[in-house]
Order: structure tokens, then sequence, then C-alpha cells
């Protein structure tokens, strides 16, 4: 409805009033024209927001007053909490297996989705990604997204079986090879002191040795748990273009940290990165399920697209939009910049828990987000006393921390990993993992360090009373 | 918060008024523990509902009051708009690549994917599926499900590459074949008077020629637009059986149907069924976004679980659960019934109208969901008409009939396929479909005839007009 | 926000797609316009009527983007979900003691609440009130109204002291002329049968007795617990014209019912009424909280409206505009009917459950809402049975039926009342009175009855156990 | 719901992940039984204050789920919206003419109301008026919360007649009085430089003169609109315990302020106060609608509440328990002392912007909320300026700041009052008005004095303009 339009009667209303409304509506209607060309500077009300989405749904076509549905599929939705939390969207995104068209039957979620993408596309590029030439969001998460996109690379080469993997203990990342029924090749990582870097050599040994027709690609990450450090994606893209051989980039919640950011941008100077592909929930702060494939080539994008054989969700774009609009581009800068001084924090309070209690925070300079300490003198002899420590960090509200203790081995699709979540074969020191994602708070940092400090004590303590104990035994 | 537990004081309530009050709140905890047993009766009120998806989602760490997130997935959600479209959920469902595992940062996620698998499982077994074993919702949509479930059949059968598929002209539908680099073999259907039948002999012959062992599955869909006729699921699950081939069937809307569920239900007695997979929001009224894998054999299920690579969103489940709730087994049985009677009464009311203009309505009968009209007299001697009379109603609000012209020729992925559309190649006479889907009202389907009546006699006119203008030119 | 007036680019969303979309808008534009005129004829959707209601908000100053406010009061909210329950309203109505004056600062809430005065009228007229003049909502509940009512009457008779109150055992009907500081001259009804009418002669003896001028206003109910009927508003409208006294009618539940209605219309035909007053959660099915005002003369609303010292609440206008936007004209109509058929089934029902067991339904045959039913056999010579049977009845969810016993003397702001709740003075047969207020259902009837049956079996039983063992004991 | 008590299988959820959720629910039970006892340290999250409220409603009788409504009253909902937005309390609150009473069908709603009294009264003591014994609210206006403790002071002395009343120009304070019927006596201001000041020698000699017993109570404000200060309630305080004559305070924003607070505790140490009276609005940031009844001696409180005739609505109830929640006592705390420092910096401002146009800023000291700046250079000899800056600031988004120039008569009720607006009947200079309420910010002050200091400068120059133009004419 737009009131501008109608003959308000002056009984109902003085003229002289509701002009007044009237202007400020006017001002909301600039703002709309803006949002069509790039991401807000500040962020939009609640309100705001709500008339946007609820405009768009209206235009879809299961929200027309007159509409009569004849066919198989026509958004109708029977529960009304279900339309009402969907804003009364129905119809999902894209066409008949191509998650880019424009579906006929809903203009307003078609409007929806492809704002969604060039509002990330905006993002993307201010946070120092200048060159990306396009992205998209794909509501499947970031391990069948990396699949999605190694389906899409063999359709281009079908020749090809193998991917050129460099080692990550992360199961989906893995399992998203395997999904496709191509070859991983594990390239392990070269191990610096404690921390993991990537082994370039072996990547252009295996390129030489299986033969460039037969690789499909070689698949990277970024964001991983240190003390892994981010793979030397620059080199590996001069490798890539070098070969001619694609790239995909694993870059999970790489979007939120400057470094891993730059290092892209610079790797695309350097080299060839087909795609990198990163998740909605880690880097925007939405639910779980979403992920963004993003390219510096345009065009190479549709072939991702078209090979999502169906009509997708709608529902993730819409939780990125209404974020996106909620934060403006100076709210998620804001986001960005405090997850960097919050991960100084953490690393400056690990490194003097650490120092006195005769253990160190293992120095993987190129990991910005993720930190790692040693539990040499926790640990002792035996790995119980370590693994105790991560249940009772998770017992007293602290989640995301991880211990790693050395023998765990692990098979996925028949391939056995050795020390499975080291990302490494002969892992000797069990250690802490914690990480400063976005959104993370200095309060949270110090609430951690204060039960991290009560459950060291504790361990310690039972651990030296049982050896008082044994040593008592042992002289009587 | 529980008030039961808490001594409220007289002053704040006469005791005898809160008793009343508590006692009423005592019901609800035994509706909710038969819950955990079966889907109710009768529906619940949105109040109910929503009580219990907040219970659900207070049990998921981002949701407790003490956490402290230290890791790189915190389920942090930025904007308070989407938090509390999600009620607060935002772990999403499944662990690292196994969508069925629990999820231990999010007890309420995990309870809420289960809890609505198990009440999908006896909404089936009830409907015509008692042999139905177990299901699972999969957030994607039907086509990239039916990939996950190639996928995972390839992980069991590594060295077979056919996938034999009666063709179907859906586009989403082949494509779950080529994303997966599979290589569909098509068998067209048999052609009897209009309507279109499996050629369950070919599918013999061809697994004769292409070798058991190098054919991964037989691939079956049951609703479907017509004429084309549901598979023959029964003869299909026999061969599949009889050469130990898994099965799969596409029964993308077919849960709405009871001579689809009766045909499953009895395809498993006679042969073998591996996975029928199905769309959530064509059969349960929600948002496009999942679709649902069942089995009448449980342990292949997990397989199919385990390909997805990653944790998934949890929405489609919060709406799949809050659906069912909301319709209880008597409302779903409701919407189930009416559809039945309203796919009669627009069959009826299609006869009525061909037969005065000399078309007829397409004898399929193994198709109870969707009908063809033909369109032989309005066409004429061009196909014009035809597509506008398919713009005419688009433009007038019916949604889902669409027109199939001959010559509509279409290449997916390298496969051609003539007379796309038509599910055949050889298409002569041009046709309209139209479907009573569940939800469809019987004024829906009286409006449809008001305007395709009105939309019929304007193109014939206007045809009539430019005939007789014609021969007015030629006497003159 | 509109997007017609936006120029969106082509490649957000195809053009064609687009205007299906915009055409659908149109329509709502067209029923906006209507509504300014009349209530429209079937209820708006929820989407519809949260849209034109956000559209309102956003009128208000409170809502401006650029606001600066430097008064005392600004309608800044505190609280998210305050603000969002209300719809971003916050500056109520009226200005500075007078409730129908625009609000400078709030163009959308003095919109809102002239909207809805407007809708009420209509709504009156249409159910059977055309000559009504005028009406507006106030947000006090009906006692309080009718103070507002008898306050502003003072306002033009300074002199008159008395006000003629036919009895009439509600405790805030009463309490609204004490509340004035005014002299409630009590009307004590006339008996005829077991039932109650208005003593019309006795309110002309006190007019002549007291004087014309010393008499602010006669004062009568329409909707009132049976055996009580509904006063002969007719003949005290004729007295009321006769002398020149106002005449104020306590209208309360009295919008539902169509004798009532019909007998406020004849009554202004052949005498005077100043104004009616009616409850607007009793009538419109809102939460308590406002009454309506009504009136055959324009003119004289007005007093009443600047007698409200102060601005008022705006939540309560918000309540019955989304009401009867949600019911529409039809919908109110069906509510409407069915009630009067709910009392004869009542009706009808009492009486079969009477007759059998030696009671009768009293005949109040000008109570066409509730409903008395005599207790007597199972009063027996003691009360206790009657009270226990309306504690039973209330302990089974029965809300709303009433037993009355002889006995209960009452004083209210000092006057004594005998037999309170039986509107007379020497009530002799206990009863049980019931009513069939708008939104009954048949089935809650019916449910009624089952639960009264068992619990008149079980007080009966127990009666007749001790009638039995005291027997024993004496023949002992 | 509670799931504590049920059984839920091992197969929905690992039961050790379940025990970390059922643990965070615990401390949300202990925060609940802290809140009957006190308002919260720190605020509530939104979900917790839903649940609470979610729960309070599901004790009404209107929610239960078995139900049998008979009455003329069951607090039925039509609109699902309405329903929803009063989170399906229906039944108002307080019983039949006692806002204080217990609602038997409503244990909720009583809980609501009690509740949200308590916290209220432990709200005012918290910020330093310590010997309030007692307040709750009323959902009605201030101004017709003023007129019901009148009523409620008639009833004690039925034979007074008059109100003394130090006069303000605010039109809802002096209906209060005459919406009673009540004599209102105006006690004018002394003059004090350019502020004004209570009249305590004209109070003690209108007690003298017109007796005593004839006087109904001494009826004070304390937050006005500058340059008029607080009234001296202290020595006003003083005559009312001297001549045992009630007083009635009106503190419309009053609790806002520190210094208005403690002249409150203080007056009653030294005299007497029966009532006093503040706006939920103004001072806790909720919408318009209701006012607050406070009192040192919790006795006299029952008698206003036992004056409102009817039941009432519980809406405004539930916006201010929601607010505190929200809140908590930290949160209002660190509103109430911003808006302190407000108030400072508006006056610095002020000043500086005063003094080099030769204005002043009115030195009204004992007027901690609202300060006047002297617009005499502006003016010149005509006022039309004067209104003209008034417009132009409204025009700009500035709500709330008030022009006031000499002349303005009005008529209230038959009263006159000559220089309406300015408290005084000969102002002789006009000047503008603004206040800092609570929830102003620094950034609403720093736009103001933007947006003024434009205006001025327009409006001089326009002045000079038309100056420079006459004696050009003049001299021609």
């Amino acid at each position: 409805m737009n009131f501008e339009q109608v003959n308000i009667p002056e009984k109902l209303v003085p003229d002289n009033y509701l002009q007044l409304g009237l202007a400020a509506q006017r001002s909301k209607q600039r703002s709309f024209k803006e949002l069509l060309e790039k991401l807000p500077k500040n962020g939009w009300s609640d309100e705001r927001i709500e008339e946007l989405v609820h405009m768009l749904a209206s235009l879809d076509s299961n929200n027309y007053p007159h509409k009569v549905g004849l066919g198989e599929r026509e958004a109708r939705i029977a529960c009304k909490l279900v339309a009402r939390r969907h804003y009364n969207f129905g119809h999902g995104i894209g066409r008949s297996g191509d998650l880019l068209e424009a579906q006929p039957k809903a203009a307003g979620s078609t409007l929806l989705a492809r704002l969604t993408n060039a509002l990330i596309l905006d993002l993307i590029r201010g946070i120092g990604l200048p060159s990306c030439a396009g992205c998209f969001l794909v509501p499947m998460c970031t391990g069948m997204t990396l699949t999605l996109c190694l389906q899409s690379l063999r359709k281009r080469r079908p020749g090809a079986r193998y991917v050129l993997w460099s080692r990550i203990d992360q199961k989906s990342c893995f399992k998203a090879i395997t999904a496709t029924g191509l070859v991983p090749v594990v390239i392990p990582c070269l191990i610096k002191g404690e921390s993991l870097n990537t082994n370039v050599d072996l990547f252009r040994e295996k390129i030489k040795s299986l033969g460039v027709d037969s690789i499909l690609c070689l698949y990277t990450t970024t964001s991983c748990f240190a003390p892994r450090n981010s793979d030397d994606i620059a080199e590996v893209s001069k490798l890539s273009k070098q070969w001619q051989i694609p790239h995909l980039v694993n870059n999970a919640y790489g979007l939120q940290a400057k470094e891993i950011v730059n290092q892209l941008e610079c790797a695309n100077r350097v080299g060839r990165i087909d795609y990198f592909v990163q998740s909605s929930d880690k880097n925007l702060l939405v639910p779980v399920g979403s992920a963004i494939v993003a390219s510096f080539n345009e065009s190479v994008l549709h072939d991702v697209a078209s090979t999502y054989a169906g009509r997708a969700s709608g529902s993730q774009s819409l939780d990125v939009l209404m974020t996106l609009l909620s934060l403006g581009r100076n709210g998620f800068r804001l986001l960005f910049d405090q997850r960097g001084e919050n991960f100084n924090y953490l690393r400056e309070n690990l490194r003097k828990f650490a120092e006195p209690r005769g253990e160190i925070v293992i120095d993987s300079r190129f990991n910005s987000i993720s930190l790692a300490i040693t539990l040499a003198t926790l640990a002792g002899d035996q790995m119980k006393s370590i693994t105790k420590l991560g249940s009772m960090l998770h017992m007293r509200g602290v989640s995301g921390a991880r211990v790693i203790v050395p023998g765990q081995n692990k098979t996925i699709d028949g391939h056995e990993f050795l020390d499975f979540g080291s990302h490494r074969s002969n892992l000797q020191v069990p250690y802490l993992t914690v990480a400063a994602g976005i959104g993370i708070t200095r309060e949270e940092i110090d609430k951690f360090f204060d039960i991290f400090n009560k459950c060291w004590n504790q361990i310690f303590q039972t651990k030296n009373e049982k050896i008082m104990s044994l040593l008592e035994t042992t002289i009587k």
C-alpha cells in the first residue's frame, strides 16, 4: 500500500500532519533505491528490513490475492507459523536445476536471491578483495558446495580423476572429494617447528607424476585449526596457472580475517584460483546452512549454479540479506576489526598462561584465527588428563576449545589418517586449540582463562596427589 | 521455567486460582510425552508448538546463559530478526559429514531433527506404507537428494557407471545423474494411445546388454505430468530384485496420492526398492528446500546420510516439525483425502470442458495427480495460439498449468531430448496439463475453468476472425 | 517503500515477472481506498492487515528516520519486544484532554483511531442501528466509560445530582455512579413470575417527586444476567423525551444480539437516548480494555471525548481495527448469527435438562443472551449443595456459569443490596445462569451439558445417601 | 512443558548432551525465583522474557486446553494477530470494580499485574524513594488517574468541594479537576526573575479563607515546562500535615529526575503526601497509556483501586513488566543517570547559544528537566517570527520544542487563563522550551542545535532584509 496515491480525507487526519509523515516515507524510498546499487553504509532498522522483505514476498505468485494454483508445486504453506517465519516466501530460488535463473512464479524470491548475491559481492570487494568478479549463495553446507564445485569442474575436464589435496583434518572437507567419486591425492604438510605448512614441492611432483590431464584440480584450505597454517595459496596458484589446472580453495571461515583476504587477492594476481568457497554462518553470523561460491572470473560461476539439480531453499538468502542490511557496511567492518583485535588479545593471554607452566603457544604465524597451546606438562606420560581437560571445559560452558592427543587414527571412506585431528601422522605432544571467530567478545576470552585456569589447577593437583600417594605406597 | 517447582506467594496470586492454571499445564506435559512416540492425532495450537520449539532451542549451547565460545563456529547470530525467525536455533544438524549423527553443541537441534524424522516415518507408515523402515529429511532439493543417493550407491558399487533411467522430462531429475559424473542410459517410454508407460522390456534388455556390474541402479519416477504415467515400479522392482541391481525411485510428489503410496508398498513386496525420495514442500506444504529419503531397509539409509559432506541447515526440519504438529495425523489425512476428491472433480470438469470442443482428456490412468487435455482444435495448423493460451492463463493468476507444443528440443549436459516437455520424441498434438496437488481447493478449480473458458473463447474468436478476414481477402 | 517508482534493473529480476507482481500489488491499493469508506465485505489476510498497520505507524514522528526529540514525551520505547507488539506505535491517541482531537506528533495514530471509529460506526449501522450518528472507542472499561458519560452530562447540567437507575446487580455498573459523587436512586425491578422487568412507573414517580432539574439522567441496562430482563428502554426513552432528562444506556454486551439492537433503534424513534455504551471485548472479541460510546446525535459525543483528561492508549483501537479487518462485515455477521442460533440451542437443551428433574428455565423472554434454570430440587433445604455445584463446574473448566443463592447481601459504597446477584431483594429459589455470548460454539454447549449432568448426578447421589443414612440412623 | 520430568529416549538425543542443556535450564529457574522477590540486577534476554510471559498467559482460563465458556465474557479473541500481540492474554486485570483484586478466571493475569506492581515499587524505592509504601499501575492516562485519586478522596471527604491547585498550564492536569465536578481554586505562581515558584503563602491564605473542611485537597505538580519550577512540595506538604488536608502530587514525568525524587522523599518526611501520580510512558519508556499511583501509606492505595469501576486492560502491565525485565535495575539506572548528564549538556549548550545572541536561559533552578531560552531579539516588535520558528523546527524533525508568545488566552471548562502556556497572566517576552527527557541522546542534542542555528539565522536574515527594504523605501 502506498498512502501517497490515495486521497485521505481531512476528517480522518489533518493534511499538514499527514504530509510530515509522508515526507519521512520518502527518505525510505531513497534508501531502497541506493540498496539496488550497494550495501548501505549504516545498518537498517528492523522495521525497514521487514518492510522490504514483506514487499519482496508480495511479488511472489503464492501471495497474489487472486491466484489459482493448478500445478504440482504452488508454495502452499499449511502452517501459519511456518509461513510467518518465512515472511510468506515459499517458492525457493532458481529454476529446474539452475540456481541463478529467475523463477517465473516468484519475482520476489528472484529479486531476493540476486540482491543478496550482489550485496555479498559488494561486501567481499569492500573488505579487501576488489578483484572478486562474482559470487553467489548456495543453500548447502560448505562441504557440499565444494562437492558442487568439483562436480562442475568434472563437466569441464571429464577425463580427469585426481584431486590434489593439502591435508587438513576436517572431515567434511575430505568427504567433499569422496562424495564425487573422484580420487583424492593427499599432500601431507611440511612440519616446521610444530607448525604445519603447505608442501608446494610435493604438489609439483604429483602434477608431474600423475600428469596434468588426469588431475581435476588442486584443492587448498585457508582457514584451519592451529598449528596447521593457512595453505600457501599464492604458490599453489602459481602452479595452477603454470599447468592450467583448476584451483579450488576451501575458505570456510576466511572472510573474517584480513590476512586471508589479502592472501586470496594476492594469489589471484600471481596465479590462478577458480573458486573460493566460504561458509555463510561462520563469516556472516547466520544460522548454519549455506555457503558462498566466489570467483575472480564471473563466467565460471554459472557452471556451478547449473550443476545444482533442482530448485533451492531461499531461506538462507533471506537470512544473509537481513543480516547484511541490519549490519550495514560499517557494522560488518566493526565486527571484522574487533575479531582481529580479539585474536591478538587471545594470543597474548595464551602466551602469558603458557610460559609459567612450561608450555608454549605454537608459532603458527600463518594462522590468524586459531591458536594452539601445548599440554606437555599436564599430560605427563599419559593422555587421560588431557581428554579430561577437554571434557571439563565443555561442561563449564566452553565450546569450541579442542584437545588433540597422539594416537587417534581414523578411516574416512577407505582412507586412513594417522593422528587424525592433528593434520599430521606423527604427533608427539598433545595440545589444545582455541579460536577467535567473528563475534567473539573480550569478556568471553577473560571468562575462558578463568575457567581454563581452574580446570588446569584441578587436574594438576589430582595428578600430583596420585603421584604422592604412589610414592608413599612405594616407600611403604 | 516451571511454576510447579516454585513457591509463588499468596499475595501475588491466590493459591486456588493458581492450582487451576497448573492443572491445565499438566495436560500439555502429557501431550509432549505422547509426541515422543508418535504424531499426535489432532493438531497442536500455535502456542503449544512454539513452546516446544523454544524449549528445544534452549537446549542448544548457543542459548546457554553463561556460554563461552572459543571455536570457529559458535552459532552467533548477528541479526535479531534472523535469530527470531529461527527461534534461536543456529547450530544446524548432523556432525562433520553425517546428517544423522548427534551434534554435541546442540542437544536441542539434534532432538529436533530426530523427532522430525520419527514423525515423518509415522506419517508415511500411516498413509499406506507400513513397511517403510526409516526415513530422514535432507535439507536440499529433491534433485540434489537423488544425487546424494546415487553418490552413496557408487560407494557401494564403485565399478558401476550406468544409470538406467525411464525418461521423464523434468530437468533436475536428469541433472541429478549428470551431476554425479555417472552415465545416464535413457529408456524411452512406450506410447499407448497418447499416454506413456514404462518400457520394462527395454530395461531388461539394457541390463543384459550393458552387464549387471556396470549398472549402478535402475531409476524410476512415480509422480509426473500427464500424459506420462507413473512408472511401473512393481515390474522394475522385480528386475531390481532378480538382478540385484539397486533401484532408486523419484517419488517427488507421490506421498500425496493413495495410488502411488500403494504402488510403492506393493513394489517392495514383489521386488526391491533401495530408496524412494520425495520433496517436503510438494507433499507436506512447507516452503521449497528439502527432501525426504525413505527406505524399506533401515541399514542403507545411513550410507546416504554419511555422504552429506558437512553440517546441514536445521531450518527445514523445523518447518516440517511445526507443520506436522500443526496438522496432526487427522489434519494431514484430511488434506490427503481432499486432494483425491479434488483430482476426481478436476478430471470430471476437464472432460466436460473437452467434449463439446472436440478435445479429449488423455487417458493416463496411472497418473493420479496430473491430467492432460489436447488442444488440437485450438491450435489448428499453428502453435502460436497455444503459447498465447499459456501466457494468458499465467497473466490471469493461473499458475502451474502448462502448454506443451511439438518441436521443443532441448540439450541438457550434452544429451539431446526431442520434444522436450512431452516425455517422448515425436509429439503430434499440443496439450495442456493441470494438476490437483495437495492443498488445492474446489474454489480454485472452479475459478480455473472460468478463466480457461474465457481465454479459450477469446483465442478462438481471434482465430476465426483472422480466418474470416483471410477468406474475405481471398474472395476479393 | 514502493517498487513502482523505482527502476529495478533487469539483471535483478526480469521485467515481465516483476510486472505480474506489481499488478497484484495494485489490487491491494484499491482495497485500501475502499477501506477509507467502509468496512470491507470480506476479511483481510493477516499480511495485508499488518502491512496497513506498519504503514500507519511509519507516519508517527517517533518512527521518522531523522527525528530529534526535545520534549518530555517522545514515544521512545525501551524494550524491543514492547515496540514490536505495538507495531512501533507509541504516541497514543487524542491531545491534551480530548480523545477525538488529532495528535500533531502522530498522524498515523490519529488515522488509526479515526478509521477505527469510522469502521465501528459502519458495523453498528449495518447490524440494525442505521440511525446511529456516531461513536468512538474509549480505552477504558465500560464502567469507567459510563462514569465519563455521567461526568460530561454533569457539565451540561451542573445543578443536577440524582441518577435514576434501574437495579442490576453488576458491581461496576453501580460504581460508575458512585465514582462521580452523584447520588444513585435505585429503581427496583418489577417481578413477574420469576423474571424481572423495568419499573417504568416508579421512574415516572421519581421524576415527579425529585424534580426534573435535580435529575442528571435516567440510567438503564440492556444486557444482563437472567432472569432479569433487558430494561424496557423504549418506555424509559419516552420519559426521557417527555421530561427532557438525558438517558444513558449501559449496553455492555448488547451489540451481539439482534433483539437488543432493534430495541435501541426503536427506542430512539419513540424517545430519547443520549449515549449507549458497550464493551469492545464482549462484543468484538478483543482483549478486555475498552468500550464504545455511541449516540444518535453526533454533536453530544464530543462532550464525552473532551472530558477524558489526557492522551490515551491507542492499543485498544489497534486491536479493534485489526479484528474488524480480519473478520470483515461477513465474518462479524456470521458470528452474530451463530450466536443467535446457539442461544436457541442452549435454551432448548436447558429446558430438556430441567423438565425431568423438576426444574424450570425461567421465562425471561426479554433476555436474549442469558438464561436461568432453577435449582430448587437440588438445593432441598440447604444452599451448600448449590455453591458446591458452582465450584464443581468451575473446577471442570466451565467458566461463566454462576449459581445464585438467597441471602447474599452486599454493601457497595455505602448502599446495601439484599440478595445481591439476583437483582431483587427477596430471592426464594436458587438458580444457575448461563449465557450464549458471541463466539460460543455448539461443542462448548454440548460439553457443558455433559459436565453439568455429571455434577448434578454426583451432588444428587451424595445428598440422597446422606438422607438415607440419616433415615437409617433415625430408624435405629 | 518441562523436559526434566520426561524420559527422552537415547536414540532421540544422547543423554550426556541432553544433560548439559537441562543444566542450563535450571539457571533460568533460579532467576525466576529471584524475580518473585525483586527486580533483577541485569536485564533478561528477549527469549527469557517471552518464556515467562507465555507461561503466565497459560495460567489464564481462556488458554486452558479443555475450557468451556458459558458466560458473557470469556476472553475469546477473534483475530489471531491480536491474540499474538497480547501473548494470548485476554481477561484483563482486577475484578468488578477493584483494580487490585485477583481475577478468578485469570490466575496468570493476576500474577502479571501484581508482579508488575511489585517490580515498580522495587524500582521506585531503589532510585531514591525508600519510604514509598506501595504503588500500582492504572491503565489510564495520568490526568484520568489524577481524577481517580480525586474521586477516591471525595469518598473520604464527601463534604469538601474545593481543590487548591498551583497553576500549571497543562490542560489535562486542570481537566482532571473539572472532570470530577469539584471546584478548582487556582493559586497563581510567584514570579521571581522570569522563573515561577509556588505561592505557598497564598495556599495558606486560601485554606484559612475557604475553611479546612470545604477543601478536598492541595494539588501540586513537580515536573513541568520551564521557566515554571517544580512546586515547592515540601512546604505544601507541611501545610497538608498541619491542616490535615490531603495532598495530591502530579509527578507526571518526575521519576526520571534525581532532584524531584529526593524532593518527594523529603516532603514525606517533613509533611504529608497522599498520592503521587506519574505517567508510565514518560518515565518507563513504554507506549502512552498508563500511570502509576504511589503512596507513602499503603492503606490509602486501595481506595483508589476500588474506585475504578470495572475490569481493566492488562496490556499496560505487560508493557511495563517486559520493559523492566528487559532493562533490569542497572539498565534503568543507566538511563536515569544519562538523562541527568544530558540535561546538563543541554543547559550548557543552550547558554552558549543564548549569550552571543543577546538572549538568556531563564534561571529556573528548581526545574531539572525542562529549560527555557528567551527569544526577545528574534521577536523584535512582532510575534510572527516566533511562531514561524516553532513551525520550522517541527518541519525539520524537531519535536517537543515549544515556542510561547504573549497574548494566548484560553478558556477551559469555563475557566479563563491569560497567557496560557506560560503558567502566568502577564507574559512579556516570548521564549522557547526544550526538555531533556529520559532516553534522549547526546546526538539528538547536537542535531537540535544544528537545526536551531540554521532556523535562527534564516529568520534573522529575513527580518533584517525586511527592515533594510523598509528603510530604503522610507529614505526614498
